[in-house]
């Protein structure tokens, strides 16, 4: 009789380890927008996050689970040596289950007519949380401008908290949006009129638009109006996840989503 | 005669080193909710804010400078050796300023009559971005409850951008608000009117209360009612933030204070 193989004991190539190709690639997607664009597959790290995806209907292509802890998915678990998530992983505090979900195909603008729009947005974790903004507030879409920091990124999905696996998220230019029949509105600190005082109840497509963190909107961007925050705080008071979150509400309300 | 004591040049013991006890105790006042108490002193760390908290009257006491950098404040300068005060500060990205500031003598309730009541909040984090939503929305005061984390601390101080120096922060708890006449009301996720149905324009002294970040309110808090907020995603899709901005907002908006 030959040795153990082909028992019920795992072979020790099937625990992978740090060198192991299938991490590797798990590596570069957790890294590269490039990696992600070419597999159209996206990094959901711990079990709450991968709860979320499921629940959203998204279907999980690959799951690592670290040996010793529960496989989340229906798919076949590729069980990971301890230690080689956390060097793999976009966060600080790495969880036991890191799933990759297929990022579900876009049916474009169609049916989308509310979008928040996000101009050039640098930052993951702002465009995480004003995709949660636009999630808890409604909105069928967001868009994101080329430029933007990539929606894909492991990190905005984790600072969606999950919102990006329920609301679409597509990539469109300004001008692009007006030929589709946006009427697009520009948040800003100074211009337009007060969130409180605009009409939101006009009917047809409409697109909120936020800006880089630092320049905001371009003046001469393809924008129909603008529209400024009005509080009773400093000038600098409300973030872009505060402002989004508060135009994003007003407009809801307006439309009778709320 | 004897060497260069008193000359123009620095003598070695006015650059502070890590073992002096001016940094020890810098250390302490970052780390320290009791130091923080006895001293009634908060560090501010970074340019930004420090700008911010002398923009809003504070009063600094002692400002460190790394050798090299460019000192904020009129007070006199404690210039600190390259590289100590990385190893003091509360965040990832040390700045070569650091000021310590006299928190305001506290006026208690008297004045106050819109406050946002954080009941028992873990988080640094949380507790800052929720005192920007009140401070933005412009509320009299927030309140925390006992038992909350110390909102002297660097990191709520961080986390709020500046808005901790521009709204007085109180220690009360519940029972004691409603016996100097505040109408409490808990948001909850499930319980009471949306947050668009409340007549938040009733006269008097109010208080909308936030609660712990896992366990929410007690469902026997002193509370008169409770409010939840009418969104239209998932149900966990608004985070403490977002939540304290859109009741604050709806509040603020209904006593006419926007």
């Amino acid at each position: 009789m030959t040795s153990g193989i082909g028992s019920a004991d795992p072979e020790p190539e099937s625990v992978l380890g740090f060198r192991n190709p299938r991490i590797q690639r798990l590596r570069r997607l957790v890294s590269r927008r490039e990696e992600r664009r070419e597999t159209e597959l996206v990094v959901v790290e711990g079990a709450t996050l991968i709860r979320e995806a499921l629940s959203a209907g998204w279907v999980c292509a690959e799951e690592f689970v670290t040996e010793g802890a529960t496989p989340m998915t229906r798919v076949e678990t590729r069980w990971v040596a301890e230690g080689v998530l956390e060097r793999v992983a976009s966060t600080e505090s790495p969880r036991p289950n890191v799933a990759l979900f297929k990022v579900p195909e876009s049916r474009g603008l169609t049916g989308v007519a509310t979008a928040l729009v996000v101009d050039r947005m640098a930052d993951p974790g702002n465009l995480g949380t004003v995709i949660r903004s636009a999630e808890a507030a409604g909105f069928d879409a967001v868009v994101v401008t080329p430029g933007s920091v990539d929606h894909l990124s492991p990190k905005v999905v984790r600072a969606s908290a999950g919102a990006r696996f329920y609301v679409p998220i597509l990539e469109v230019d300004l001008q692009e949006l007006r030929d589709n029949g946006f009427h697009l509105v520009g948040t800003s600190s100074h211009r337009g009129d007060g969130h409180l005082d605009v009409d939101w109840s006009e009917p047809g497509r409409l697109g909120i638009v936020v800006g880089n963190e630092a320049q905001g909107i371009d003046d001469d961007a393809p924008v129909d109006g603008w529209v400024s925050i009005r509080h009773a705080g400093r000038a600098e008071s409300l973030n872009a996840a505060m402002a989004a979150t508060i135009v994003c509400f007003a407009a809801s309300r307006g439309r009778g989503l709320l």
